[in-house]
């Protein structure tokens, strides 16, 4: 059965980004660290990855996301979520606006969805077969779909960084009960798991 | 030779008591299981409580914290920080104006010190010998020492919970490199320790 998970690195004070994040700084500033467990050679981060790839039918992001990936210094086909796998998942972009052109749409199918990102959900649910929906940021999009209730699934990657500003996953969200499900440790981030109660 | 512990209990998105917390409150509304695993009988959690007390040398802990404490629902000879123990450390109470009176007075060692948490901390390790001193919170105090560069360790308890308001952990704190040290697992909390930059 589809699960909707929603799966984002956070600094250990709970930013998805530094500072001046965007397509022209990543991250944003000092803030580069949160992803080192993506880039790493570790097995567990390797692990870690590999299982959410594979069990991923659909991707929900929002659109300053969607912006930085499409960006010149962006995804291309060996670097991005599902590159070196047999085929990618499709994409759905919550967005107020259309782009223009997109640089990746040989390669990428995107979805624009204007109106929210519990929309968003219901069209990757619709074409996620029996895999999950993978909601993976940025932040704004993840608590849209937690205070909309459409999340079964939290998974965060607690990276060694105090950021102290930059954008908060939390941010006056909707309280919600978890359950603990899995840990996994590697040297970069500690890699948690929540059910979330809906 | 003495490290300077800052540890404390948050939820997932990062706060240390829910709205409404004090001595006729506890830890807020929604947030008594932010301690779901100080209450534990699991052998993890058992093991991480009893490590900390074990290695402590002095506490420091902030007005707000030591109010609840010494208050009627508070600590006595069988629970609170060092009991079952054969001996308390000293505790080291961060506040602007002494209590006109103190409860625990008869078995516990309070000095109050007024010109914060850095002093607190100084006075503290003056008296731990090789143990550590441990910072147990508030937030505020938790989040002065780290701002003041003092703590050599951050320990976070982190339990099933999205609070959505409370007592930030983090608030415009300094940033701040750490380097993971440990991560214990129980049922009831993510039990995560870092090396802190200093």
């Amino acid at each position: 059965m589809t699960r909707v998970v929603a799966d984002i690195s956070v600094s250990v004070d709970g930013f998805v980004t530094g500072p001046g994040a965007g397509p022209d700084n990543g991250l944003g500033d000092g803030a580069e660290g949160l992803h080192a467990w993506v880039f790493s050679d570790d097995e567990v981060d390797r692990a870690v990855l590999e299982d959410a790839t594979t069990a991923t039918g659909a991707v929900v992001m929002g659109r300053h996301l969607f912006d930085v990936i499409d960006g010149p210094d962006g995804w291309n086909d060996k670097v991005g979520y599902g590159a070196g796998h047999a085929a990618r998942p499709p994409f759905f972009v919550v967005t107020s606006t259309e782009p223009e052109s997109v640089r990746l749409a040989k390669s990428h199918d995107f979805t624009f969805v204007l109106d929210g990102p519990a929309a968003a959900v219901e069209q990757a649910r619709a074409v996620a077969g029996q895999k999950d929906v993978y909601v993976m940021g940025g932040g704004e999009v993840v608590r849209g779909c937690l205070d909309a209730g459409v999340v079964d699934r939290l998974s965060l990657h607690i990276s060694s960084l105090v950021l102290g500003e930059g954008t908060p996953l939390f941010d006056a969200t909707t309280p919600r009960r978890l359950t603990q499900r899995g840990v996994r440790v590697s040297p970069h981030a500690v890699h948690v798991t929540w059910d979330v109660e809906r």
